[in-house]
């Protein structure tokens, strides 16, 4: 039931370049509002799929489901949806400093994106599951192991050439999960429409914390 | 305060080619949780945590703190804490399903990696910030952006050849962030220790779904 672990190791000083590598890799992912209608090959959409599907889960639950939408027409009821309640949300729901945190984002309730991507990858997280009796299996931690595996899927995205915005379509996950057929132990999490960015794509200009902002050494 | 965004696009068939080698790369990951006590380069723990930063976070408020743990004694501290607690967790705190389900991974309250290992990364999630004003900056989906950049982080730690496992001290959070002297607005939500695998290191013999039971195309 237990296996010898089998390890690939590289010399210290490929460690440290790969290590820089990577960095410098992902430093240049952003968050991409322009996506063009081109389409991408699916090929790459399975594999960044199955490498978000080798992230750890508490209790290995694997509490994913993720739902890869193309069909236009299908993509415009969502984004009928989501630009519905964003609206309710900047209009009403929430704050005015919450419209006031978001102003530099330049975000607002139209979404275009959301039709003109040519792939929406809905992540939902399955609270509980079934164990083999049919009874319900609980998903520890289902909602950080779910973050988790999103974080390796926007790695294999940067790393495939292609670009997401990480969303959150706040007080829509009942209906999309209504619209896409999924069980009510699955709940949405996340949306990334993703694409190649449009030829006239901008983004915020943005600074990231410098390491020793972030990092304390004992 | 908008920028143009500039874009690195490759090939098709280089775009899968990436995607099926990175699929390759992380797919060995495993969490080990038998660590060598040999030292690791510590420019590669600055880079992966550089990487981690990359992440993105709800209306960019990188609500992270990682705490780099190299110090014996430090290390020798957390493990008295973490034992303590994790055993009250296995005898009473959990029922008998909570064990059962952990019984094949073969845990147990005894986490000798925490000496071992020559490094710990404690993340802490920070609950709010604060504005140029001193007022309390609220941050938005906090949980959901650190695991991101824990994510994100593994695949980091992955492609340098270092191993670790992702774990959620249960009730330990307090205590831990006293010991290292962390404001109350930072709660600890992962701790992973980081180093080589041990000689005769073995794991689960898991198995992980396949794309199809992971993902649903429309
Ligand atoms: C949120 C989360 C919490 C976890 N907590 C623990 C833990 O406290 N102790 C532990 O040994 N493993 C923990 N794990 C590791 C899982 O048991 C492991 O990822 C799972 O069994 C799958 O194995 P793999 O990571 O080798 O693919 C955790 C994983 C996640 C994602
Ligand atoms: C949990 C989470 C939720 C987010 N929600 C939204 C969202 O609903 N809409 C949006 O346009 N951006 C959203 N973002 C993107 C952030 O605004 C963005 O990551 C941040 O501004 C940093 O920019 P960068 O990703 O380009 O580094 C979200 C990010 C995270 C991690």
């Amino acid at each position: 039931e237990h296996v010898l672990f089998s390890h690939t190791r590289y010399p210290e000083k490929e460690m440290v370049k790969r290590s820089q590598d990577f960095y410098e890799l992902l430093s240049k992912r952003r968050s991409v509002r322009f996506i063009s209608d081109e389409r991408v090959p699916m090929e790459v959409i399975d594999n960044v799929i199955k490498t978000a599907g080798t992230a750890p889960s508490g209790a290995h639950t694997e509490p994913w489901t993720f739902v890869v939408v193309k069909d236009p027409d299908m993509k415009h009821r969502i984004r009928g949806i989501i630009e519905e309640e964003e609206k309710i949300n900047y209009m009403k729901r929430m704050g005015p400093r919450w419209v006031t945190d978001l102003k530099r984002l330049r975000t607002n309730w139209i979404k275009e994106y959301l039709d003109s991507a040519p792939v929406l990858i809905l992540i939902f997280k399955q609270v509980h599951g079934f164990a083999a009796n049919g009874k319900k299996k609980i998903h520890y931690y289902n909602e950080i192991s779910v973050s988790i595996a999103c974080g390796i899927l926007l790695a294999a995205l940067q790393n495939a050439g292609l670009v997401t915005v990480t969303t959150t379509p706040l007080n829509c996950g009942p209906r999309l999960r209504m619209l896409l057929g999924r069980p009510l132990r699955e709940k949405l999490l996340m949306l990334l429409p993703v694409g190649y960015p449009s030829k006239e794509a901008t983004v915020p200009d943005l600074r990231r914390k410098t390491l020793d902002q972030i990092m304390v050494t004992v």
